[in-house]
């Protein structure tokens, strides 16, 4: 078997057994039932992934993939191309805001060039794992090859079974690539049945005639690879990125490890939403950070059937909501492990 | 004058000219315009409070009064009146949800015993603070005289001078006390003009009988307290409580020092509009921490004109949906402090 399949063999369902003893337990700490909403619901989940009954705080990694598309051609973004080799410099320079945030959380920052355009010198803390210089223009044909998309779905795999193997147990999703909102606009449509129109946002913040314009390249990326793909991977090949496939492959290769992965924005929940479409199960380890403002993001989270732990109008990606959002998920694990139960406590029960 | 109203005659609304400074250096980070959302927002509101065009991240305090409400005894409560103290002893145990969320978010916890009914003997890292042993029952007449609800306001005005004092820049707000919802609820009411069933919620967690029975309570409060009152610290005195009053003079305290106050549930919520209807100026420094299910809160939050940070479905109360969003607080600052500019970083702006 290859990589990707032995990946997707060894998936299996968070433990639901796991999953509500926690919540027994959780009925008993002092407090009144359920009154810590969705931290109550978060250290079920992550104890059901992982499936151990008192999961440790979490180990955080952010792992932050970066790449280009073809599709940049049309004139679908406020950027320059040349701006996803800046910002991974930057990354690198430690100034964007996931460094900063990442700092905050505690978490691992892992860059990883998957293919931008420009071939970029060794940058600290930048690995290379390069599928090619930027995707082609899906616009006018697939943006990847399937032998491409399933090498940067390995690789994703490959970087979540090292930080695992090196005690990482909380993954967030984050990416940076100049055009690749058209990219998860055109997947989204896919994935859902959705109309462009309904996927298509401002990305990093367009005007309306750039906008009409983006819903028709995607419109015609959809035209242009009509042919019906034979599975998910043919669809991520087709209208996806050489980040958006490395992040599914991070996601199915964490998921296959037990480990929590948290989505991020547009193109993050993509690629979240790919690994499920390619293997189901990938589903149960997948926490969703925030709602993002892209309507695409929403349209991906209902179809995940996930719903997203915080809503601050972020529409920055990098994993900045992840990286957010874990200071969520350990405040549910230290409640499971530090709060004091009734019995512990001698407080008196409800009386009703 | 005394130092209720030395701490209002102090009071300055937060500087617009900081906050828009602010917001323009946000602009010039290495992001597209706005993408970071509510973080912006919460930095430059912190700014503008503070008046420092870039404060320090924050050194962080909550404080969570404890008090009993002589209204217990119309049988409003899911849980016996001894609870209150119980858990005064659980908070010095270190095992309830605010000391887990609290030790997380790096905050001290100070917890300040209000007027708990039974007296409770000297706990560790537990001030006693007593007004009384529980208010007078408002179903019945004013739960506390104005010599009490100012005394009150005062020691909260007190502990914030201590804490800035110390060096403490941003307060969460939390309570503890069986039936504060009711008050919280009778507040509300006087407050915004809502009928009781709009403001009456489910507190800890009541059946529907309970629930009819608590409005019909709360009906009877604002009757028994129907002169009109001369002004705001006068209906507090008659439908708040003493860690109620507490929590408002912590508020007016923290706003007199240019120091940012979160609001947690229902009841730090009632206690932080108390204070903006003694003194309006104490609103700019108030920041929403979490929207609670309780019904009431969202009117308190509507009448601040507040927009909550959260929502996690939380209804604890102690101050820990404050302690969760300290996190946010503390990322909006470390974004202003730590991101590079476009100039900085080499990072090619926007092209339209």
């Amino acid at each position: 078997m290859t990589q990707l399949e032995t990946t997707i063999a060894r998936l299996r369902p968070p433990s639901a057994e796991i999953a509500a003893d926690v919540q027994r337990r959780l009925d008993r700490k002092i407090k009144p039932l359920g009154s810590l909403g969705r931290l109550e619901e978060v250290a079920c989940a992550v104890a059901g992934i992982r499936r151990m009954p008192t999961p440790e705080p979490p180990v955080k990694a952010v792992v932050v993939m970066a790449g280009d598309h073809g599709v940049a051609d049309e004139g679908v973004s406020a950027f320059p191309q040349a701006v996803t080799a800046q910002m991974v410099r930057n990354f690198a320079g430690g100034g964007a805001a996931i460094n900063v945030l990442a700092r905050q959380a505690g978490a691992q920052l892992v860059v990883v060039d998957m293919g931008v355009k420009e071939e970029l010198p060794p940058l600290p803390g930048v690995r290379s794992a390069r599928i090619g210089s930027g995707t082609r223009n899906m616009a006018r044909g697939p943006a990847m090859t399937r032998a491409e998309a399933i090498r940067a779905l390995e690789t994703g795999i490959g970087i979540a079974e090292e930080l695992t193997d090196a005690g990482v147990t909380l993954i967030g999703l984050g990416e940076m690539g100049i055009a690749n909102t058209t990219a998860a606009s055109a997947l989204t449509a896919a994935f859902t049945g959705l109309s462009p129109a309904e996927v298509t946002g401002r990305g990093t913040g367009i005007d309306d005639a750039t906008w009409s314009h983006k819903v028709d390249v995607v419109q015609r990326a959809l035209e242009a690879n009509a042919t019906p793909p034979v599975d998910a991977i043919d669809t991520l090949a087709r209208l996806g990125g050489f980040e958006i496939a490395g992040l599914a492959g991070v996601a199915l290769g964490a998921a296959s490890r037990g480990i929590p992965v948290l989505t991020d924005g547009f193109i993050a929940t993509a690629g979240a939403l790919a690994a499920a479409r390619i293997a189901p199960d990938t589903s149960g380890a997948i926490l969703a950070s925030h709602r993002s403002v892209e309507a695409g993001q929403r349209a991906l989270l209902h179809a995940l059937g996930k719903k997203p732990l915080l809503d601050l109008d972020l529409r920055l990606g990098e994993g900045t909501g992840g990286a957010l959002a874990m200071a969520i998920v350990e405040a549910s694990i230290r409640v499971l492990r530090e709060m004091a139960s009734f019995d512990d406590a001698g407080v008196s029960g409800a009386v009703r």
